[in-house]
């Protein structure tokens, strides 16, 4: 294959703590140290989460400003997506750092459920966060947790809500969402390349999926994340 | 064709109210004569809501009895379908009428947006209200607003939530969920029989998608709401 393949990394994650695992970086020290691990090891991307003190998710944009300085600094030319995932701060607050101009940062454009609970992303947050981005030049994945997420990223496409080409990225294997299923990921790139010829798109995979989706997607000619 | 058509009917839905329209049927009563028309006119299944005096929707069961009642008396035969929507009511006020042992009701497994606002069913809520109707004989129409839902509800199926042949619901044409799109249609039925060979499916296009949907289902060997 002669097209690369984007792997975007994501550190730290929004839930798990040093009691799930001694190695998960949580202060934007090692956030960086473990970023630059990566970076080194070939990663283009990496998703970002902040922390509070106590491991708690945060969506405090001081913290993201020093995360971002310290890799634009450790790592040069690393793409760097922050997320805007509704588990560290709700409403506009998801936003907030989004006027520090990170390279990217994710983009849920609908609502699902999750394993536990339901993943809110009403629309009018939806159509600010989208414009926030398209405001401060910050390119977004798109988190396509089903089907129709990734049909409504195309229409926000041809209205103008954001740009083309599209980033979407895959993800599969949430319970009470959408399981790892191969005929539907072979759909979803399917419908993304009729609605949206120019996109280009990842696979992510939740848990013991993550390594399933690897594989799909780089034999599908994807990116992927790890 | 062989295979008979169900039309389902849907007489008042759970916001329009006379202003919108002076013929939508609110009262019990006023209800009970529509879907008499309607029965005549040969529907299958009355897909039900009931309404405040205020014409605002509701989820009592006082009110949900007496159409029952009204309905048995006047449409013998006819399959009654209570919702269990949203709108109505929260939490387990949605499947309050449940014990009154309807032939059906409609039940969301998943989470989407709505044109304003996000339709929350979580998963404990799904959990609940899929009990409630195994408990009571009641039999589900699968409200299906993505790809997933269709998914989750051969899932709940196969692990014993869901009682086997499920009846799901195509809806299409949801603002900012999933639009009338024909290659979608084919792929949900396609994605139905792979997963629930024995399910049967009907189709439902919201405002000006009803008689697309209606078309599609006809011609696809399917059911269809009107
Ligand atoms: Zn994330
Ligand atoms: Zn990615
Ligand atoms: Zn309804
Ligand atoms: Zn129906």
């Amino acid at each position: 294959m002669t097209k690369p393949c984007i792997i975007c990394v994501a550190i730290t994650g929004s839930l798990p703590t040093k009691a799930n695992n001694p190695a998960v970086p949580i202060t934007v020290a090692e956030q960086v140290e473990s970023t630059q691990e990566a970076f080194e090891a070939g990663a283009t991307i990496a998703h970002c989460h902040v922390r509070n003190d106590d491991q708690t998710p945060s969506s405090d944009p001081e913290r993201f400003a020093r995360l971002l300085e310290g890799l634009r600094k450790h790592c040069p030319g690393l793409i760097v997506q922050f997320s805007t995932g509704g588990r560290s701060g709700a409403g506009h607050a998801r936003g907030g750092m989004l006027s520090l101009r990170p390279d990217m940062a994710s983009l849920s454009v609908g609502s699902n459920n999750f394993p536990t609970r339901v993943y809110e992303n009403p629309p009018d947050l939806v159509d600010w966060l989208a414009s926030e981005m398209l405001a401060h030049e910050v390119k977004p994945e798109i988190e396509a947790f089903d089907l129709s997420h990734i049909v409504q990223a195309t229409r926000m496409a041809a209205d103008g809500r954001l740009k083309s080409p599209l980033y979407v990225q895959f993800v599969m294997g949430v319970k009470n969402a959408m399981p790892a299923d191969r005929e539907i990921f072979d759909y979803y790139i399917q419908t993304l390349r009729r609605l949206a010829p120019d996109a280009e798109w990842c696979g992510a995979g939740i848990g013991a999926n993550q390594i399933v989706l690897n594989e799909w997607s780089i034999a599908a000619g994807g990116h992927t994340r790890t």
